[in-house]
């Protein structure tokens, strides 16, 4: 699984200052380090919705279709995904839960189901099957490429969802990673956001 | 596949024209038969938006999750989805699709395909895999109930993209169901809606 | 101010528990009295997008044109509003607000005001001027009378944000108002929103 | 009135391409001159999806009332406006309108009206009347600062609307100047937005 950085606001916190600013018309309170007493105000104030003024893109590339299922149900983000209807599959990867992985029998039984599969979806299309019918026979484990964009409000309510301990462990790695790379580029925006490296959770932090 | 409508809002083109009414105050034009012309005026116009105080929530049985993968993705509509990670699969229904139901050679690999994903995921559980790393190995022809609501507008929105002859087959039987009970419903809202049985596709008529 | 509702979903609370145990195809468990259980539950674990399925239409007149300002800021709402471009608003009513009702000096500075504003608005007409332009000297004051839907979830959203003590008092009383009408029709959904009849304001109870 | 755009997606146009090319995994076809063969197809296509990867944020200055209250309505937006709860207005601007502009006996009455406005504010706050109530007697002429974000897929929508001929002066004016600025910045995206300089109104120009 990998998590790239497609886009971000430049200076997302800078501009999230000078739009928040707006509605108190406080503009001469901006100095060079006004930026995180406001943005920490904005947070913990609950005042949220400034933030919709920054936003970021991601592209995931080897995450499953469970994880793409789950992740689409979020309607405040955009998506742009590898179609099965328009994409040839016949050399699709998967991706084998790490329950799976470390059990040598069951790794054995999946990985031969697998075969199974992609022999079915070319016999199929061999027969004249279209690969939007083909693609019936795909498992949920079958990677699916997926460029999703959101903005700041939206990445804090997706990844306080999905990184959370009760979020299914696929959906929460790949959170993670795009919790990572966002602390990076803004990190006031997700400084409540403490992660546990050990257990791969996240918590929130009241200020 | 089947499509049963659970709720929808009582007396919904009366509704909609009391509510429509309020941005003239034009009350006093509300007379037996006004709603007909009303409605048609607003669809007409393009002022869709009167039509968001309707309501209708329907429940879809015996659809694939390669439908509900695609009809997921309809920001503006409400979803409660049977979860493979809460249901145990073990006793799942599938969809075939219509090319692969009359070719008798692809009926079969099909069919021992199906046995063979469900042997598998049972297989998987009794090793001791959980119910939400089993689900890897099904397929997209699984079947997964689904319960959709959605305001007027967007059932508008929604069965004219997927009701067009370049829908998918099996999105475009489902949204034809809707479509027809909808009909049946709010005969005024959807009169725009022309239906080809022949082709099981729909046009909009311009008013 | 006047708070009518115009739709809501029949049996709105039975229809929750359908849509809601999709998820878990737990429809077996549907008994005379298991209502009351699954909503406490789908409320207390957060599973909010099950309360989307129930609608509410409400016609609020009355209100001054300071509240329909904040009140579109919802998003998820549905609106329909009085058009000051269409709509003569030479015989236009005003709200005013409470501390300047009981101030005798100021009521009167404002009546006069507001007889300036309406002799204005008239006298521009009658030179030739447009109702769209002849508005730009309509205070906030006016009364503008607006049609509101929404789903259960976002009404919860709503009434918590504007009927908390924060909120400004229009809006919290109209809010008030909306709340005592859903927990006539929907009680359970709305149980945890608990009123002080003293201060007028809403506190949500955790359960 | 003055419109300033804060923040734009960096390399928009390249984005949308990378960003929509995952549906088909066609990215070996990205070269130099791609992207315009590309973004027309997705436009023609009505695949407008894609364009929701870019993002441009706009603070509109100068602005009347009357103004805010329409563009808060596109609910794909996202806002940060000028309080008229929090901030004190007393040096409030207005806009005047064209009509009232060129008509020497209509501009007199308007100007009259508008310092009677700004001293009943002023006297009622004198009078102990806090600036949440006070604001009761401001007009819809008085301008209002407001910061707006949006991706480019809902500016499309926003200025198709906005732009048209129906549209009211303000907003259509305040729409000109954003798509002008647009153009500049993501020309491939807008070029079927048509100008016409003279009646200053757009057309959408059929690709």
């Amino acid at each position: 699984m990998k998590v790239e950085i497609l886009a971000i606001t430049p200076d997302a916190e800078k501009l999230i200052e000078k739009a928040g600013r707006t509605c108190y018309l406080s503009f001469d309170k901006i100095t060079e380090d006004s930026t995180e007493k406001f943005i920490r105000m904005l947070v913990k104030s609950g005042h949220e919705s400034v933030l919709e003024h920054a936003y970021a893109t991601f592209r995931i590339s080897g995450g499953s279709r469970a994880f793409t299922h789950q992740i689409v149900r979020h309607r405040l983000c955009s998506f742009s995904q590898q179609s099965q209807r328009y994409v040839d599959e016949k050399g699709f990867e998967v991706v084998t839960p790490h329950s799976i992985e470390k059990n040598k029998e069951a790794k054995s039984l999946f990985d031969n189901f697998i075969k199974n599969a992609k022999d079915t979806y070319m016999r199929l299309q061999s027969m004249g099957i279209r690969k939007e019918d083909a693609r019936f026979v795909l498992p949920n484990a079958v990677e699916s490429e997926i460029v999703i964009s959101a903005n700041f409000r939206e990445w804090r309510h997706v990844l306080k969802e999905r990184c959370d301990k009760s979020a299914q462990w696929e959906i929460r790695e790949i959170a993670l990673e795009i919790l990572l790379t966002l602390k990076k580029h803004a990190p006031l925006i997700f400084e409540d956001f403490e992660i546990d490296k050990v257990e791969k959770t996240v918590s929130i932090k009241k200020r």
